[in-house]
């Protein structure tokens, strides 16, 4: 079960407008953006219209975009505790991937989190949601990018892998549900991590003096 | 303009089934699949209801399921043209990437192709079109698996490559969609090919008795 306390959010009653959110995000993860319809949040999470509007003035553009900021707060969440975790880059790599394919497999390959669905459904008609995607999408690359720069690579460097690393995530979703089989998150997760691995070990040879090259 | 001759497809008047096939996959790159109404695509085909379903009597869905198949073959011959015509493995790659973030600049990143979109709308509410872009990922990898066999890959190997390879390039719209930036697919083709590069040489090292190693 979900936390429902919102942080940083003092000003409305965090439990139903967290209420809110967890619904919206499990429907979208179901039937995506357009196939979610207001009446089926305020059922599902148990509160009346008046009380979304409330809470989301915007209505189901502002919702979604709070949906999207706490999805991917929570999945950055993820990604620096299972990597701080893990013994080396490579191994972060390759646990952040086998978690998600273990999230696939265990909720019956369901959208794992909703925002490259809902920003692929929506990025060529609603900017605010696009730039609220976006905003999620940059925060994981920096995420990874400053725990690359830690291994030593240069900014630069780190930030293209930290790139490469958040596509491959969100194209792995997109291969591994539609065949209903998460290899392909194993597999991308061997191979980046080995990617990773030869990156980290150049830079870490180059500071050492370059005797390994 | 595309030509809308239907190749391998005798028995019904090319040129109105294809135009609701254009006209869907156009409709479906701005706006998704459950954005668009038959009434939309009868409207840009220039075509009744009728001949819609003279043409696909299973309705949308049939209409999807050729879309897919349709849209999954152009990418694929232009993915083996591209490749044939490089110079090596890492050049293909790269001119693969190159030639995908292009096509969103020009077409100011509406989505490149509907499979992955439409494939993450229905993955978990529609089987049947979940198999067929489930088919089109398969065949765009086997495609690629093949190529990479040529280059001495063990086919093992080449599979995971050529799974990752795809997962790259439908993660790499995502993001670039999402950023209205197409960097991520030049970055991530880049690191793509000297992934490639790397495996190959280590194939072809290996054969020649592996004196490289």
């Amino acid at each position: 079960m979900r936390d429902e306390t919102s942080a940083g959010d003092e000003d409305v009653p965090p439990s139903t407008r967290e209420r809110f959110i967890t619904a919206t995000n499990e429907l979208f993860r179901r039937q995506g953006f357009h196939g979610t319809s207001l009446k089926q949040v305020t059922g599902a999470a148990g509160a009346p219209i008046g009380s979304l509007y409330h809470h989301f003035p915007g209505g189901k553009d502002e919702l979604t975009g709070a949906v999207l900021a706490s999805s991917g707060a929570v999945y950055q969440e993820l990604f620096e505790l299972i990597w701080d975790a893990a013994d080396d880059p490579g191994a972060g790599v390759r646990d952040f991937f086998e978690g998600a394919a273990l999230v696939l497999e265990e909720t019956d390959f369901i959208d794992p989190c909703p925002i490259g669905s809902v920003a692929r459904e929506v990025a060529s008609t609603n900017d605010e949601l696009r730039q609220a995607a976006h905003r999620v999408f940059e925060n994981w690359i920096g995420s990874l990018t400053a725990r690359l720069e830690q291994e030593g690579l240069g900014q630069s460097v780190a930030h293209d892998l930290a790139t490469t690393l958040v596509g491959a995530v969100e194209g792995g979703f997109v291969i591994a549900r539609t065949a209903k089989d998460a290899t392909i998150l194993r597999t991308s997760g061997r191979q980046m991590a080995r990617v990773v691995e030869s990156a980290v070990g150049a830079a870490q040879s180059q500071a050492g003096g370059g005797n390994e090259s």
